[in-house]
């Protein structure tokens, strides 16, 4: 992360209470459980929810015992629903390290991610506070129906933009606009303010996925060519969509191939320069900006302060990260 | 079920709401989603688990609105593992029809079982009970511990009798231990009824588990040979666990084949016909016997009822079906 000092210094000591809290919150006397456990903690992310989580309560009075909580669960439900994810797309790698389902197999990656989230809903529960628990069951529904609407769009090559709006918003904004708003909720909040918070995370959920969609189109591991992978599952993001529905020859031929679904490697390539030549990425990044620049509108109703400020330059980072 | 209405007599009523409210708790404006729901839908099983609630609820008092609600998200929980395990142990068939990893693939099963472990949650929320809301969230870790730990022991094959007891507490007896104890909340039971249901769901549990896995030594589909799933999985239950610890020849040389892993069908035989003329399925069925007769026992402490019988003649059942 660019700056990311600057982005955790409003918190840095609550950040790091989440870290120690986070580590210790997985620990299993099973010791196959626990092997799977260490695999996952030894290549943890970004913590951009957590993160999320502390400025939204910073930004509305002070980070709490919830907050703190509150920033576990989510980061551990986070944690679960992608070890879930590497399962279902059959993921070999995750954060540069081998995925659970690669090191042992697909069972005990789908039991460690139901451990995982149950230790999530438990420490959700903890918090005592009914607003915050049914935030979170609702999210876990959203987030398991949102992977499925994605499966099924592309099994039936749904070329749709308010299909992948709809695919995005369960399987991302949901989880972002949980994380800003119980951050809100867990310091105390008003309504208005816990509102306001939520739809900046909304919002910014919205910029962060079509950001992650974007990366496909390109060489992220250095490996010469573009990654491809959600074309080749099927996966028709916002470039390839925009490019798809070009009124010219092209398109038309492209859109029947995808329809075909055995797509090569050369039919991928093929998509992949469409969709960059008819001015997709461009388009894409230009829908992304709008999100990004209604988050921060939406930031602004927010008192001054500089929780605040860094959750602006939180979404800066979202928007001009590279991976 | 032999006397089924005799079980269901007391809460018939109450039993026929269960059903249209469960049938009604699943639905999806996704459309690969809901044809997942409709196979579950309509291969339902005895509905043990929500008549425990019910009639643990009668028993204390009446059943209440959050007594249904309570059977309702506790047999949602129960089918979304029964998804899970189906992928686990790449089960076909469920209920005498496919499974949904068979008729779909893992990735709409394992979604699907996420998604109705999120309803559930939800529906345990809707009580607005805390203690109620902590039971079943914890459920949710011993239920995967639980799966985990026995794949755990089979893999190394330990061949203990408190491993086994261990697995199977955690995979069974928690659940039914949580049906009956939550039916006796949802009543506004006192706590000495609460703690006294607990414990006869458990001991149930403990009886129910053994009964399943003495079926695995016997000819279930009428196909002529003993189903042997078990141990084909590695999974040494009772029966074989009792054979394996006598002091002979044959029992150390067949340890020695387990340890080997690799079954043939003719090792699973070998090892079922070792079980039965060792008196490994007497020794099972004394000990689900006791689990039995302790469970009734503790019964016996709460008053007299119509419930109270038809929870004794649930517990008969239990141990006497034949699948």
């Amino acid at each position: 992360m660019n700056d990311r000092s600057k982005i955790e210094e409003p918190v840095s000591s609550e950040f790091a209470r989440f870290n120690r809290e986070f580590e210790s919150s997985l620990r299993s006397e099973t010791n196959l459980l626990q092997a799977a456990i260490d695999q996952i903690l030894g290549a943890t992310g970004k913590h951009i929810r957590p993160l999320l989580v502390l400025l939204a309560a910073k930004a509305c009075g002070a980070v709490t015992e919830s907050t703190i909580n509150s920033a576990v669960f989510l980061e551990l439900l986070h944690t679960a629903t992608l070890i879930h994810d590497d399962v279902i797309d059959e993921t070999k790698q995750r954060r540069g390290v081998p995925s659970l389902n690669a090191i042992f197999d697909n069972r005990v990656a789908v039991l460690t991610g139901d451990y995982i989230l149950s230790t999530a809903l438990i420490r959700s529960i903890q918090t005592g506070d009914m607003r915050i628990i049914g935030i979170v069951s609702n999210l876990g529904r959203d987030l398991s129906e949102g992977e499925i609407k994605q499966m099924e769009t592309a099994d039936e090559r749904i070329l749709d933009e308010s299909c992948y709006l709809q695919v995005i918003y369960k399987k991302t904004a949901t989880l972002l606009a949980a994380c800003t708003s119980i951050g809100a909720i867990s310091a105390g909040a008003d309504d208005k303010q816990i509102a306001q918070l939520h739809e900046f995370g909304e919002l910014l959920g919205y910029a962060f996925q079509i950001r992650d969609d974007i990366f496909d189109y390109f060489d992220a591991s250095h490996i010469g060519k573009p990654t491809g992978n959600d074309i080749r599952e099927g996966k028709v993001t916002l470039p390839l969509l925009y490019a798809l529905r070009q009124p010219n020859e092209e398109a038309a031929h492209l859109r029947q191939i995808i329809l075909n679904k055995d797509l090569t490697d050369e039919h991928i390539k093929r998509l992949i320069d469409f969709a960059k030549v008819s001015g997709g990425i461009e388009y894409a990044k230009q829908s992304m900006m709008r999100y990004h620049h209604q988050a921060l509108e939406v930031l602004r109703s927010l008192p001054e302060s500089a929780a605040r400020n860094a959750l602006a330059a939180l979404a800066d980072y979202i928007v001009t990260r590279e991976k």
